[in-house]
């Protein structure tokens, strides 16, 4: 690939002698103590202030994707503090970079089907047939639709009705969400299933109504996985797992060729 | 080592078919649109509800970590999103690695001297009696005193005063920022240098009033780099720098050798 | 998901007090001092012993994936060495979080074509049917036919030859080998451009002549690359060149926004 | 930090439209066929090529590192391919991270211990008093000698005799492997117990004979981890054990506070 000599450049933040500046406010003057955490993860991202609706939305949109319990991420981040304890840094690395396709991926992908829905039909589509349009795309190419289903959660995903209810409590239950909530009936009545709406279609509709690329989406994942995954080293730095599930993991793995010695 | 068969645990959260539960909370009927994103990492992180001040203070701590241009990390981040846009949690991955001491080792080390001031001393130390101590045991080891001087905020890092006063308003100047204020006059008397509190220093003491543990302090700096690092992939993703950086780079490094052929 | 309580098992190795076995072997009696590094990854990864040809072949498979200059790669992995020297391993793993579809996917690219060429076709199909069927597969759905073509090397890849050369001599120059070449004739034919077959073309056909999956062929391009790093962390950690990029790379970056002060 | 405009240079590798030149060998004409893979990790970290003795020992080091069962790290990389199946270098990425102090620290502190004893001592320094002083240094400041002792392995380590007498065939048994072996008699002597050279000290020392700088170390076993988990990446594609360790895992971690509901 040949280089086009364009500028280098990027318009988030700067410092000098006496000034921090991010998006072209001042840190220490206009930011902190002025706004809370995904009020400027939001400023950082996008070059806007949140509006009192969005910062409600947004900041729980991200507290959605923090906290999950023992994960195969935890897991991973665990298992890599016990052999880097003085690298807590990639302990977290670690636990993030399984956040692929398998869990992470309808997030994104739910968000992706709606907008791929709106662009193929336009903009004064009528939502259910770009419901049954969609449906039976999927089931056309034997695909699942991203933000239906859940293996624990049953016969609802509990978050899904408290974050479309704080969707419309901020005037963001728009197009999108009406949508996957055609999406769901539709697929339901297709496959004869249960198919709830879970937390990563609703949240994926939320971030459609936010106007946020679906292929950034992962990230809001990702930065909250960071978080949730401190608090997992913090408990394996106090009462450690790892070392005892390396021991027994090893033990059961390897059994059957101790057996042959 | 040998496995000693205590229990597998973990206090942080679980699910059942129609429950999600976060240090004892019901996620979507008391978090949800209850709490922002630093509230809930810090309920997730201690078991504890941040009364209004630490909600406040604890926002600032991590927002002051959030973004600081484009840094090492976030040129590593860049890069490799550069070779797998597919894998945006590595990308983050690869930008958290290099959180280590030269960057964010100031925080904890901070947080470590004046938790360490205290424990030897005992409660009811006089404070600048400590700080004369700490400040001679550094010297005396040819050590800099974590959490003083700044390569590029001169005469002072204008974040700092803004987060002492944040300490203030929110009743958490305690004995933590009072010894790091009487180590840095101390610092400057014994030197005769100007060695302002540069951010990590007022964060690492800021910390210690939190009773956080100094080993989980650089978590606050992974977690906060986690968001900043998402907006910096966003702007990748939509003006890339890594091609023309790498190009540039790669014929740099390599003309000499080019030359002799 | 449920678990399906399956025994956990893995076939690879097990330690005793007196004994370390891999894959059936006695690590100090049967492969230290009889067996080179390319050869133990062979028996690590397959259970079973390079003949003297896989071997030649195999270690030039890996050698050819080692270095490739400075790559983001490369960047990345100096870039986080420069915050983090004393975690090597994460800087490491940084420079190989970015080896996904732009950089290495023509690898694994390129071996899932010629394999899913024989399946659809059968074991005795006409080379040639197959060639022209398979170029006109990827020209009908507007996709680059992996493995052909380099930005750099014109009008060939000078390591092509020689891969193939290798794998005449050792008796891998197999119905895969032969399908790629026609393919890329096919190719040249249909587009009237020149399209040299590149390394990672050769490398995926020899891939299919020892049989390795498909989705395990990236696994040769990160461990090789894993190699490689290391040895620009040693140049790094002597003659550094990331603080001064950063440097120059801030500056670049945001002297737009110090102008607008 | 102020940029001090040096020039960027690395030395390894550049490409041409039609070379490819490493350490100033051609990758085609000059290496692939003529050298095995440990080799040419040997010169394109040192930019020498191997003896015949150098390319025997130097392999057989790296074959000690590659693998180790189903380890911590291993762990983490199986993991985090359950959750990014499609990012694999992300997964080899997680299991490297966690190659820190704990499993492998003892290698570069072997390492570290015995050239600091002979810079201290100087070039014509009698051994017996070297081993006795550096094990003196060690018990006075209550630290465990790096290099001997191991929880699995005893009476000795089955990897460090064979390793010595490679060392010897090898023409590579200088003064730190005999340093390191009076170091492990003294240590026995003065402690009451017994302490074998594990392998980590045999390498430590058979580094110290190449003369691989003690901060490089670490890169050995990264490398070779690399190689040795591509492997567990292959078998867990084919039978997966991460799912049902972390279905396990997760029931017993929560189960008092599933209890408690």
């Amino acid at each position: 690939m040949t280089s086009n000599n364009q500028p280098i450049r990027s318009d988030i933040a700067f410092s000098t002698a006496d000034r921090i500046v991010v998006r072209g406010k001042s840190l220490p003057d206009d930011i902190l103590g002025k706004m809370n955490l995904g009020d400027f993860a939001y400023l950082q991202l996008t070059g806007k202030t949140a509006t009192p609706q969005q910062s409600n939305m947004f900041n729980a949109l991200l507290i959605t994707l923090v906290e999950h319990g023992i994960t195969p991420s935890a897991i991973a981040a665990r298992m890599t503090y016990a052999g880097a304890p003085e690298s807590l840094q990639a302990a977290v690395a670690a636990g993030l970079c399984g956040l692929g396709t398998v869990f992470v991926g309808t997030t994104e992908g739910a968000a992706r089907m709606l907008y791929e829905a709106f662009e193929q039909a336009g903009d004064e589509a009528d939502l259910p047939t770009l419901a049954v349009q969609t449906v039976a795309h999927y089931r056309e190419r034997r695909q699942i639709i991203p933000g239906l289903g859940h293996p624990v959660h049953k016969p609802i995903d509990p978050r899904t009705p408290r974050l479309f209810a704080l969707a419309q409590e901020n005037g963001m239950a728009g197009r999108y969400v009406q949508l996957i909530q055609l999406i769901q009936q539709e697929a339901e009545r297709a496959s004869g299933k249960q198919l709830p709406i879970n937390a990563t279609g609703a949240l994926g509709a939320i971030c459609c109504e936010f106007g946020f690329p679906w292929k950034i989406v992962r990230g809001f994942g990702v930065m909250a996985r960071a978080i949730g995954l401190v608090g997992h080293l913090l408990e394996e730095s106090e009462s450690p797992m790892s070392y005892q599930l390396w021991h027994e993991i090893e033990a059961r793995a390897s059994a059957h060729l101790r057996e042959q010695e």
